[in-house]
């Protein structure tokens, strides 16, 4: 511990068990590491030295930060030899400037902090997430992020101007400063953003802002079937001038699923129709009227009879109510019984053929299970979830995790589709990405592996082997 | 050549002098190259085998699209014992797919056609620039091709779904198909945008599509300074709900020149100004009442004394007219004399004291030139030239390239700025790149360069030596 205490200070390495034991497990509880030691830096500098001695000793590091992966992507180990590298003391925003709207933030920054200093100013930080009071910015950089807003602004990748990494050796690369275009070379940044912390540690970051949302309208709408919900995005998208900011896919069984277990959730619409889209158009323009635009919209869309029926929010608790389905999915499903998650994604135009067959096999072949099919149409991205049907044994259920999981993710293959929209890979799902990425795509993420981090000090065994 | 044969079929190989002679010198007549053969291939399939035969022989490979590169990227050593891999028979558009909002081109397609292929099922492909009628879309990948309508939509690299690529050793690397979201490793094919050709050859891709702009308002407004103009952008981002797509800066010698040289050009303001801004915003909602809103716009910053004086073009001739002063603005300085050209990005902040600063030490220290900075300010992008002043020699003005660009571009890094917006590197700005890339940067690439093309066949000499 000697050289840990020397580069990090004595309040900078925790190894009491006791305060050790937060590091130790993941958000979702699928794995309990041990660990050699916590470092809590509280510079670059610290973090540029700590790695140069871990290099040399060949110590493996496990970066940390909010712990929200669904992957066990931070979780050191079960061998103890391994350090966790937690983030949340480099927590400082560095910069925020509304002309060049950007935002320059430390990894350990919350994003809900990140949020709030861009609102500040008058900005948006459109990166929005079920976690965002806990998950920090590097994470998010990390895992490439994504949630509710990607259909208009995009994930993490795609909000970054410029990174600065400690590298496996120590050095620093920083491409911090807010610039919009820079064709000097290989696009370098972009290989740690989604590397999950296995190429290099994300300390801070340059973010894109965006003109502050003044202005927004919410609408639930019944929609005959999943090709109508894709219809009427395309529609909904030209009719509004691209300002659809999140268009969410909600199945029948969601709407049960909440309105059984959750507190104050109800089916705003009269009758109990099949499937619905939960949507919302933002402008930064005060005086656009929005409402009457959605409203008109959804109209037509009845007219040509992909929506069925439909409600749009006429106050901020209306808007809060038509959310709170959407959001408490996940809890009314865990309150519910056991599930099996898969993170998918499709080509858009496949999304309905998908989940018709998809949802045809579960109906033959798990009869003990319910589909709870929901998520992020206009990306694509479906949590394809599995709920054990009341009254079945759970044991029995989860047994069958592994053989349902290679069914749905073939045919996700077979589709053109992704086994990982948006969580990663971490520990959970190393072995899926031997199985359906190419072996050219493997061998070109092993040989940017060896070239960035030749001892594998980086967080091993998440990612690539 | 047999073996070239071989692969390509007798009409695939160049060799005459007359046939191979308009790919060995670039469109701006920097160089002039030799050739051992240039290859037409008409597959993916031929390209895989061409590049697993050169890499097994060592046989240099540069690719080449629509020729218009600044930086001599395209163009062959002069050695003769390199080939020139012409993409322009792969040039198919292999699917447009309106729901999914994506396009899947080859690389040897033109960037208008692929425009088009958009246009007819209602969609939107951003990306516009001057050479759109001849340049590839391999080229524009390979550059992370910028132009006019970055500000809204993204440079190429934010506009790619997926990439094919064949890599040096002939494997065929392909993630095209459409996904938005996929969270699966390392984001590999962002290495290949803006390579430029050296670290694999981009066969096709899938293309971000965007809802079709239907209405558009376009003005030409004198603003006090360039500081006024950075602060007009950010106001008529918020005030149109960030549908702001053009937003370019012309001095008033941006004036002088084209209404002295391109026929029909006239200032279109009553006074002479010393700065001005075209500014366009478009809408894919036909209701929207643009031109109205875009006045309404000018007049607040009217009063606000940022805007002096503007006009809001009343019909497409006289949208074209406002175009057309800021289109012809280089071939006007061709007209005029020597220029000297700097493709230099800053952060948008620091634009107003750039100009200023580099605008007094070339007043001092270059009497005979004078400063010509125009380009896309939304991106903090200048095309910051200078041009030789009327009755000097032409000379001795040429003469000082070197040391000026080195002024210039020290300064440049000074702000925290670019010396390649998005021209790239190419062969004429590696020294640039060694000069002002971090150490640790260039150590990096340098370790892809190994990783992903050990022996060095892909357009050797370019972007990294």
């Amino acid at each position: 511990m000697t050289s840990f205490n020397e580069i990090l200070g004595p309040d900078g390495v925790l190894t009491d068990a006791a305060d050790v034991e937060p590091y130790l497990t993941d958000h979702r509880r699928l794995y309990r590491g041990r660990a050699l030691a916590v470092v809590l830096p509280r510079s670059v500098d610290q973090i540029s030295r700590l790695l140069a001695y871990c290099n040399e000793k060949r110590i493996a590091v496990v970066p940390h930060g909010g712990n929200t992966s669904y992957c066990g992507g931070a979780t050191p180990d079960e061998s103890g030899q391994q350090i966790v590298l937690a983030l949340k003391r480099l927590n400082r925003i560095r910069n925020v400037d509304p002309l060049n709207y950007s935002l320059t933030v430390e990894a350990g920054c919350i994003l809900a902090d990140a949020q709030r200093a861009a609102d500040e100013v008058e900005r948006l930080f459109p990166l929005s997430l079920g976690s965002e009071g806990t998950c920090q910015i590097g994470g998010n950089l990390s895992t490439n992020a994504g949630g509710t807003n990607v259909l208009r602004y995009g994930m993490m990748r795609d909000l970054v101007l410029g990174l600065e990494v400690v590298l496996a050796d120590g050095r620093i690369l920083s491409t911090l400063g807010g610039l919009r275009k820079d064709n000097t070379g290989y696009d370098i940044k972009s290989l740690f953003l989604g590397a999950e912390g296995t190429l290099g540690v994300i300390t801070a970051a340059t973010l894109k802002l965006f003109s502050k949302a003044r202005t927004s309208a919410t609408a639930f709408a019944a929609v005959r079937n999943v090709q109508a919900a894709v219809e009427l995005l395309s529609r909904l998208r030209e009719a509004t001038g691209d300002r659809v900011s999140s268009f969410e896919l909600i199945p029948r069984i969601g709407i049960e699923l909440t309105t059984r277990h959750i507190p104050g959730v109800k089916d705003p619409l009269k009758q109990a129709y099949e499937w619905h889209v939960l949507c919302e158009i933002t402008s930064s323009r005060n005086a656009d009227k929005l409402d009457d635009l959605l409203m008109e919209s959804l109209e037509a869309a009845f007219e040509a009879n992909l929506v069925l029926d439909a409600v749009v929010a006429k106050s901020d608790r209306e808007r809060e109510a038509l959310w709170k389905i959407r959001e408490t999915i996940p809890e009314a499903q865990r309150l519910d019984g056991a599930s099996l998650k898969h993170d998918i994604s499709l080509p858009i135009t496949s999304l309905a053929e998908f989940v018709a067959k998809a949802g045809d096999w579960i109906r033959t072949n798990v009869p003990d299970g319910r589909l709870v099919a929901y998520g992020h149409v206009g990306d694509g991205n479906l949590h394809f979830n599995l709920n054990q049907s009341p009254g079945t044994p759970r044991d029995a259920f989860l047994a069958r995790e592994a053989s349902i999981k290679r069914v749905i993710h073939d045919m996700v293959r077979d589709f053109g589709g992704s086994f990982s929209a948006e969580h990663g890979i971490g520990r959970l799902k190393v072995d899926e990405l031997e199985r359906y990425a190419q072996p050219v795509e493997l061998d070109l993420m092993r040989a940017v592996k060896r070239a960035l981090d030749p001892n594998g000090i980086l967080n091993p065994g998440k990612v690539v082997r």
